[in-house]
């Protein structure tokens, strides 16, 4: 018998149970795949002591941040699983559910916790191995740190399928469509709990030793980035792992579960359609598209000298097309071939395709904004930050416009896919679902390429601290500055994801607030903000998004102040530092941001998760003139307009940081004076400024943004 | 017969239009005392041959930017005169519309063109005698400056009244009160047009003068502000009048003008319990808050060597007392003594109060916030710029939970007032429009403080130049630092009541979406932001306002670097300017200022109006899924996020702009070094980036979050 033909017979005995396995089988064989890149990176050559010496460091630094870390968020992660159980045990009285809702949640934060360690786990190896490789192999190097990337990037993906796709099996989800997917959403709310704390915590360890280690060395001391004099350096280095590789991927993790999830419920608004498979559908789409980032990865290599860009986008191009190619073998397999739905996922590729190139407009030094904040430099530095500024809150306006056509095509397509039974509505929204669907399929190379920066940046500097020489230097600079521009570009590519993922989140909570009435499934339940209680709660939720950015910022700003200080006094009191006949004690540095950032993380992290409670439960007790409840549509709103501000917010603070930073890079190609001169201090000042925003309040909203969503979804039945 | 009831009969003839006289009279006799302070002023010295030669510099230099501002407004205004006309007239075909929404709209442009030339026509002239007084006598000098910015503050209010309350007379609204006041909207947007490009033009100017004087002068050549040296401060001292006054006393006028309106539109649903009284109530509010304006002013003095803040303070604690009687008996007169309404107005005036609390909290040197500016410039410009933007960020929180307060409040004691015939909903908006008016019955004497801040500035300006005595400095000094007490407490009370105003005229423009459906006046419009192109408008009017303030920031930092150029051009062409030896050219500094203000002011004023009407006329095409239509709500919730946006980004610029600003003024008390400390320099950076925050961006958008309810509520008809 044909292979294909027995596929298809065992998919008919039981087609819905068929696809899940498939999809929990790529998913199986995605983590093996790996696990093979891991074993690839371990394999490769550790280069010399001096080098090892350093990596050990950073190792030593990053885990027991990680490991306190860890601890802090433990705790808090079990006080809130008591919290929701004892909730819907007792005040709602309902047994399995307070079960299921407890278990999911508990899965998702382990689940994120695993995604963050494995991701850091690799990363401070595969460091100093694309370090050693870069001595001799550009190609080699690029392909360490670039699987490297990939187990962090394949890992969070085939673990978030495996957590979905698995409790929606254990929960019986098959025979039982209708309720599943809404006990899954603690599952995201657990993955989201975990990594804002992840994020945040990282977020402000890293920028915190970043800014502290520049400022008292680039500007005060006159001695070069990652040098090994400066006091700091170490805790610099440890910060790129934890913020920008655990923290980074905790994110992402939480994104594509709550996405998946969020997909799954109005998946369920489609079962006369689609039936199952309506609800299962996106998390094929995305198993076909580990497929096509596994690729993708693959087949990655520079030829000769070309710019190591080039190579990765090769190796995104091949992604996207295969990516869409699976998409389009899910929708003929799933969807009964509906090309409406397809184009929506289409909608969501290209609009991918388009962030990618808006930040790069924004934040590369070839194009008008970044030129502008350098050309701003020659009056100094009060002029590099009001330029800057202008350019950050300016580079919302494409990305807004992008979304809002996204958002509209996507939701008009599915709107007139012709669903039967369905109302336009929500088959608008189910299209909107697939259009995330379709940018996120190419997740998992995203999040490798992601990686990919930190890796090598950390081997630049071990390079750079172990004295290699100029040649040398000048290579790992090379894999640095992609490095810097895919951070950039993904930075980018989560926002985008985040804001045309809303409406799905948006719509999955009042499917929830509905469910929790006894609404039929075709009540339309508005969210009147020309409502005075629900325009209130808009306005809460637009100041929790500004004042959880004011305590990231100012986190930052608190541990850098002690960073500044330590260096300052280790260089007075031992002058042995400076001339290079003494080694500085990194360790004191490395405690000081350790500490420093943990305590800061509660308070913001803590924020938005009992903010939108408090307006739920408070305002549920206000009138409201017509039918619908004031507390569960004033959280609605809360949730819609801090999604709002939160894109906003975020994409100025993502894109103006990168700005800064590249017009500083500038002006280091030798323009306006080059290093050390006026100039270059002004923007210097202007990077350090952009920092915070984009490597600590930036990523973090949109981490809060999904948290508001899934904190919203899981108390719901508290607004009621 | 007695005098009182003589009154009570002529009232009894025909109530409402003895009401509306009653409000023309208060507000003639207003202007009237205006001529008298300003006659007041005229009277007074004007000092030595130096300062009247510095004086008529700035004189000129603001005349010669006020004629070009306003000839380019009156082309714009002209243009969009005849689009309303044309769009009424044969768009709709309705020539009696077309014919009073231009009269109103050409009327409104010209009260507030007027308005801000006649604050800045006295402003000018008060500055030089406040600075010839402040030689003998402090309180004289108080007086001079106080009651020159009365001349503003009564002028705005005054014709604000007499503007509305004619048109409502003209057009014969006593008898038609349903239609009327919505032909008065255009006054409301003509007045926001104008308003506008003043607030832009001024604001840009003035912070283009102001940062590039600074940079130049205080950071290069260590020359003190306002030292004649510097060839860039007279059109910094010009900058002060063109946008504090001219730009503040449009930007207020528009304020009273649309609240009025709105209000009055939120009256016409009261028509059934109040008669025509509750649509003149507002009118009839504010003009009791007049004289209690007047009043206030006139006690002013300062006793001895008191702090003058505290004399301010008592002439508004009066001024409050009076406007809270005032309040009561305008209650009892027309609105049946409703205590539940009065109540309302009581919550408006105690939120100006906590208004004013915040802002001091925020924004002097007393205080956490600060403080912890001033405390990071031991760790140079970078951290200053960090601590101070969590600083305006977190500034954002308290202000919007009094704001939520303030509504939530006023709309549940407005549906609870027992007004029968009345949905609670209608009685509940006119409750927060009641609160609204209770905010600005003191509006007049605000403006008062606040077009003091300038005049006493240009007065210290005054005496620096013409090098008077230490001691006679340090009295203007201290009559500057309470303006710029006073500045900083008027731009909170400005953002609060337009916060507050904001539910009414997002009302108005529904209750007109509503005529224009030919709806009944009970059935509920909702603004569902759950509907996609309905959060595509929200996330679009989000936008809006954050590319606006990119425009406006973007238009200072390059009219200031233009400007930085120039004076270090003439430092090294003519090195005698350093020595004292020749004097600096002014003028081109004050013709570079007025040229790069007036092109840059045109983009970012024209955005506002044209992105709604586009959002409107494009989304109305789109399919719907339920009877509200698609374009009008959209715009709704553009306008509806746009202001929110606007509400926060405007509070975090304004307070954080202040706040840094004062960082600057305690280190140059002496603490961390004082004048001349590296402390000093990167406060000095705060300072001049928060100035385009505070002084360009934050008010114009105060304006602009008016002039979108405006425009929406005059382009109604084309969404639809």
């Amino acid at each position: 018998m044909h292979p294909e033909s027995m596929f298809a017979l065992w998919l008919q005995a039981d087609p819905g149970s068929g696809y899940l396995q498939v999809v929990l089988l790529i998913s199986l064989l995605s983590l093996a795949v790996a696990v093979l890149f891991s074993r690839f990176v371990i394999r490769q050559d550790t280069g010399t002591t001096a080098m090892q010496k350093i990596s050990n460091a950073i190792k030593q630094g990053a885990e027991a941040f990680l490991r306190r870390q860890y601890s802090t968020i433990s705790s808090l992660a079990v006080l809130l699983a008591l919290i929701i159980f004892v909730g819907y045990f007792f005040g709602k009285g309902q047994t399995t559910l307070a079960i299921r809702m407890t278990i999911s949640f508990v899965v998702g934060s382990l689940c994120s916790l695993a995604a963050g360690y494995f991701g850091m786990w690799v990363s401070i190896r595969a460091n100093i191995r694309t370090a050693s490789a870069a001595r001799s192999d550009l190609n080699r190097a690029l392909q360490i740190a670039l699987r490297g990337g990939a187990v962090t990037g394949l890992g969070v993906v085939s673990l978030s399928l495996l957590g979905v796709g698995g409790l929606f099996l254990l929960f019986d989800g098959l025979h039982n469509p209708q309720q599943v997917p809404f006990q899954i959403v603690a599952f995201g709310f657990g993955a989201s709990f975990v990594a804002l704390f992840a994020q945040l915590g990282g977020g402000i360890y890293t920028k915190a030793a970043d800014v502290g280690a520049d400022l008292v060395g680039k500007v005060e001391a006159g001695i070069p980035e990652d040098d090994p004099r400066n006091p700091a350096v170490i805790a610099d280095l440890v910060g790129d792992n934890v913020g920008d590789c655990a923290g980074r991927g905790a994110d992402l993790f939480e994104s594509t579960a709550a996405e998946n999830i969020g997909a799954m419920i109005l998946g369920v608004a489609l079962l006369p359609v689609f039936g199952i498979y309506g609800v299962l559908f996106p998390l094929m789409a995305r198993a076909f598209g580990l497929i096509a980032s596994i690729v993708g990865v693959t087949i990655v290599r520079v030829k000769g000298e070309e710019d190591p860009m080039k190579a990765l986008n090769r190796g995104y191009y091949v992604t996207t097309a295969l990516a869409m190619l699976g998409f389009y073998i899910a929708v003929r397999l799933l969807l009964q071939n509906n090309l409406h739905l397809f184009f929506a996922g289409v909608i969501g590729i290209l609009t991918a395709f388009l962030f990618v190139y808006i930040t790069q407009y924004y934040t590369e030094y070839k194009y008008r904004p970044v030129l502008s904040i350098a050309d701003s430099a020659k009056t100094g530095p009060a002029t590099v930050i009001i330029t800057g500024f202008s350019v950050a809150l300016e580079c919302t306006a494409l990305p807004v416009l992008v979304i809002s056509a996204a958002i509209l095509g996507s939701y008009y397509l599915g709107a007139n896919a012709g669903l039967p039974g369905v109302s336009p509505e929500a088959a608008g929204l189910y299209g909107t679902a697939i259009a995330t669907m379709g940018m996120l399929s190419t997740a998992a190379y995203i999040l490798a390429m992601d990686t990919f920066g930190p890796i090598t940046d950390n081997a630049g500097g071990i390079i750079e601290m172990s004295q290699q020489p100029e040649e040398i230097r000048r290579r790992t600079d090379r894999l640095d500055a992609v490095g810097n521009t895919t951070k950039a570009l993904t930075k980018g590519y989560a926002i985008g994801s985040a804001a045309l993922a809303a409406f799905l989140l948006f719509s999955a909570y009042i499917d929830e607030v509905k469910v929790h009435l006894g609404w039929a499934a075709e009540r339309i339940f508005t969210v009147d903000i020309g409502n005075v209680p629900v325009f209130t709660g808009a306005l809460l939720g637009a100041m929790l998004v500004f004042l959880f950015s004011a305590l990231a910022i100012r986190a930052v700003g608190k541990a850098a102040q002690t960073v500044i200080e330590e260096v300052r006094r280790q260089f007075r009191s031992n002058p042995g530092i400076m001339q290079g006949t003494s080694d500085p004690d990194y360790g004191v540095c490395v405690d000081i941001v350790t500490k420093g950032a943990l305590k800061a993380m509660v308070l913001p992290g803590i924020l938005p998760v009992v903010g939108p409670v408090a307006v739920g439960v408070i305002f549920r007790h206000f009138a409201g003139y017509n039918e619908t409840p004031v507390g569960a549509t004033s959280v609605a709103a809360l949730l819609m307009v801090g999604t709002i501000a939160g894109i906003l917010l975020a994409t100025m603070m993502n894109n103006g940081g990168g700005a800064w930073d590249n017009a500083k890079k500038y002006v280091e190609t030798g323009k306006l004076g080059g290093k050390g001169s006026d100039a270059h201090k002004a923007t210097v000042v202007g990077d350090t400024v952009g920092d915070p925003f984009k490597d600590t309040a930036g990523p973090s909203l949109h981490v809060l943004i999904k948290l508001l969503s899934t904190i919203t979804l899981v108390a719901a039945p508290l607004f009621i």
